[in-house]
């Protein structure tokens, strides 16, 4: 096969594979796919040598990142048949903040032989979350220090973010502290393999990396306050220029291009975090168009034009999701994550035999029966905080409710009651943008969640009472990452100059429309009164029964605990 | 074997079987036991001839109970040897409100071939719950009218009690109501049945047909208010002598003597519930001693020198327990129910796998890893309402909760705070009667779960701070029997002629005394504290989330949703 006219390879580094897109520029049909699973997969208990990992790591070798990029390229042009002088450009979206530490000319530390054995060496994976004692740090000494920088992000910075990952290494690895020349974000850190080009992504750096571009870094003096030591940080560990997103990181190096059979020469686009790509590829470029990205956790997107202060947001950043606006991240921490919380430790036996003996998933029978129950029939409301809030309240000492349990309660009901939680979460998402003058008329869903949930969907359009376009593509973010690279090589090259321009041409949403049933919306009105008031009762202070159970079960050390 | 001295036969007609003893009226020696299960067992789907039961009802065949008793008491003797002119009196204690309707000599309407397919003819269980509506309405008269009786009983009687199920034949069987010339306690007609004479215990009159010793029955006004033809209904259904525990209610007929191979003539004591004759078996005939009957739900008896109306009762009953005293009942309406629950539909597959390869159940297995969590350790507080609140607050539109909820928390997190929350609604109780002058000196259990956790009563004693002396005895039921077969016979036959002296002599506690830890206590003692605002929030109308979310799954009609 040989197809006329340009393509762009848009590549999505999520946790436990790289996935690669040919796509045609002109079009933006998906001309081929290609999957690679990670060698070494997500290292949270050891390393491959038996070396033991703490509670709460997880790392990534590098060289995974590499081993993916270059069989799922190499494949994707084999299966496609396409002529590499037609491919015009290329950029990825990664997983954020997933950092690793390299010498001065980008070698990761764990690919020296002296350091094999030391976790500190390899990338530290976003959902690595043993960085919580210093994020606290940090985020004690911004708030004392009245630190504007913690303002964006809604009075609270995360422990999966770069700098308490590198306070951890500074801490706990003073020797190989010292031998890192480069702290880098894993799409960063990818894409200068690609292009030669130390560059870092204002995406990840704004996001992940409390950047701003007007105010930059926070001070030298706010990371003296937190060591002496780290007055030039940023100069000594964070080097690289720091690219808007849509941007060229430089073009494929000889070396690249021989790895994996493409032309030397071609674009190479600035990094995104995954989540952040799925919007041009749902075809947002303008403010009211909220985006749920549904996994584990879901993430919600919105555009704006300018910079307002409000609750409940994780990140706030120029030119961060498309350039010229301000683009709002506000999520909440538990959702796939609580679906299989249940699945995996609280479904019977029965349930399992049932899903057994009729092939299926016990998510789809769970599903099956939640679909099942009318609205309000499980008698249950949940507060949907099994990983703390990050919605509104920003507050990661809360922790989960279920009321209303009775005899008859089944795990169908759990199930569906949980759903209803998170869809509620969502709903006063939606509210605090809209009390902030910044009104949503569209919402759209992507992720893995959205992808597999018929009845999830049909809940969050009830409950929010708007029509839902979900996408049940497994390609979203890659995709993006291909309008980015499409960008990235402009016109010139066959690719486009905007990010508009490229959207228009290249995005035909290929989305189902999920209408909300209005009699359930009403009834979910009053639900939503009940789970407002709930959670204003123990969200925001009446009662911190939350934080005292806390307190008492962190007291037994409970991460240590065998199970 | 011959063994000098006299003997009683103690009798515990339970739900799914009957349990007959032989014991030594001198030293309270257990010298044997049988046990035979009914034929029919509970019937709560459909009867014999396939007739289809209706949501919520649970019936039984009064000929099981006769059958049982021949076979247990025709066993006993055969396998002791003892010499039936040796035995001086029998006595049983029953399940109650287990009523039936009977002809006017006493044969059980469903013994006649016109009805056996009728389900109205039978004995409706304790747990047949198919007369609430009728409950309903018989409270609300009761308030509506101030009638005096409704306050013995914390404001509210039960749809488990005699009249609800009185009424519910009334309403949807007239023609059988018409036949019905007697409404019996199961207890009073097998004993009935026993002496060949019409008399009612005072315990089961007190504490489920809402009689008093001074007050009688409800007024003739009052029940004409529910149905102008029941203006006579205690004279037209009710005939019989109301006798005290204690009392004899006759000697064997000579038939009954053939059927068991008993000597006709010796004492028949007046039957007692089955929880109230745990009290003298467990040697408690004095004020200040707690009595706690675990199983499915938990009664707590107490008795005391005068009436006193406090809320949270469930029956305050002159000489219903020991004559002499006023007995107070209170309970807790899901325990063993509540941990059924988690073990049947909240327990993983691996759970399960672990359970069989270890030869253990799955609550040995719970019981096991809950044992192993410090107090606090789970993170989590639950209210204990599943099946509604019986204790202070009398509220059966109460639910359950549980707080702290986090993806680390498992089965075994679950199954402690269940049990916490239990023990808490306990202490609850104790602090009520505490508050009203009745204070607790010491506190004992025994049922089928004091019998089987040892985590649960440690869990007991160190939230309460107070030593539990818990047997494990299967036999507490028909020991109490026993006791008042002894009392009926009298010091004449070689009796007692009190149940002071009776239990002197006969009752060797064969209790473990499981003791607080007082560290343990202090940390209960901030989760006691967050357990009560909860409770008065949610249980006292600050928060009616509750009632709404019920209100809202009713409207379901969830008892005909299909599982």
């Amino acid at each position: 096969m040989n197809t006329p006219g340009t393509y762009v390879i848009g590549m999505d580094f999520g946790t436990l594979s790289a996935r690669a897109l040919l796509v045609e520029t002109a079009s933006g049909h998906i001309v081929g796919h290609t999957v690679s699973d990670y060698q070494h997969g997500v290292m949270d208990t050891e390393l491959p040598d038996g070396s033991v990992l703490g509670p709460d790591w997880a790392l990534q070798d590098p060289g995974d990142y590499l081993q993916a990029l270059q069989l799922t390229i190499r494949r994707l042009m084999e299966e496609t048949g396409v002529d590499p002088d037609l491919v015009v450009g290329i950029a990825l979206a990664c997983t954020a903040s997933t950092v690793l530490p390299t010498t001065s000319d980008g070698t990761p530390l764990c690919f020296l032989e002296e350091f094999r054995s030391h976790p500190h060496a390899y990338a530290k994976l976003w959902k690595h979350h043993a960085a919580e004692p210093q994020a606290e740090r940090l985020n004690h000494m911004a708030v004392d220090r009245d630190e504007a920088f913690v303002r964006r992000y809604g009075g609270k910075t995360s422990c999966e973010w770069l700098f308490p990952k590198l306070m951890q290494l500074y801490e706990e690895a003073p020797h190989l502290y010292a031998r890192t020349k480069g702290f880098w974000e894993a799409g960063d850190w990818i894409t200068m393999m690609l292009s030669g080009n130390a560059r870092r992504s204002s995406c990840a750096a704004g996001y992940k990396g409390l950047w701003h571009p007007e105010a930059g870094y926070p001070s030298p003096a706010f990371f003296a306050s937190l060591y002496p030591a780290w007055e030039h940080v940023v100069e000594q560990k964070l080097g690289g220029d720091i690219q808007k997103i849509g941007g060229q990181a430089g073009t494929l190096t000889p070396q690249m291009a021989q790895r994996t059979g493409l032309n030397p020469g071609i674009a190479v686009g600035v990094a995104t975090i995954d989540a952040h790509a799925a919007m041009p590829a749902m075809g947002i470029t303008e403010p009211g168009h909220l985006l749920m990205i549904m996994g584990t956790s879901t993430c919600h997107l919105l555009l704006h034009h300018q910079q307002v202060l409000l609750p409940g947001i994780a990140g706030v950043v120029k030119d961060g999701m498309i350039p010229g606006y301000w683009g709002y991240e506000a999520g909440q921490a538990a959702v796939g994550d609580l679906f299989q919380w249940l699945v995996d430790h609280f479904t019977p036996l029965s349930y399992w035999n049932q899903a057994h003996s009729r092939g299926i998933s016990m998510y789809d029978l769970l599903g099956e029966k939640a679909a099942c129950l009318q609205v309000g029939e499980s008698g249950l409301l949940a507060l949907d905080w099994w990983n703390g809030n990050r919605s509104v309240l920003m507050d990661a000492q809360l922790s989960g409710l279920i009321l209303g349990l009775n005899l008859q309660t089944r795990a169908e009901d759990i199930y569906r009651s949980l759903i209803e939680a998170t869809a509620f979460g969502t709903q006063m998402i939606i509210d605090n943008f809209a009390e902030h003058h910044m009104p949503i008329h569209t919402v759209s869903a992507c992720g893995g969640i959205a992808e597999k949930s018929d009845v999830l969907l049909q809940i969050y359009a009830d409950v929010t009472g708007r029509t839902l376009h979900a996408t049940s593509s497994v390609h979203t973010v890659a995709f993006g990452a291909a309008v980015w690279a499409a960008v990235a090589a402009g016109s010139g090259r066959g690719g486009y100059d905007t990010v508009h321009e490229a959207v228009r041409y290249m995005v035909k949403p290929d989305t189902t429309a999920v209408r909300p049933s209005m009699e359930h919306h009403r009834l979910y009105q009053e639900l939503y009164g009940e789970y407002l008031r709930l959670h204003d009762y123990l969200g925001r202070g009446s009662n911190q029964v939350m934080k005292t159970l806390k307190r008492l079960a962190q007291s037994h050390k409970k991460g240590e605990r065998a199970r």
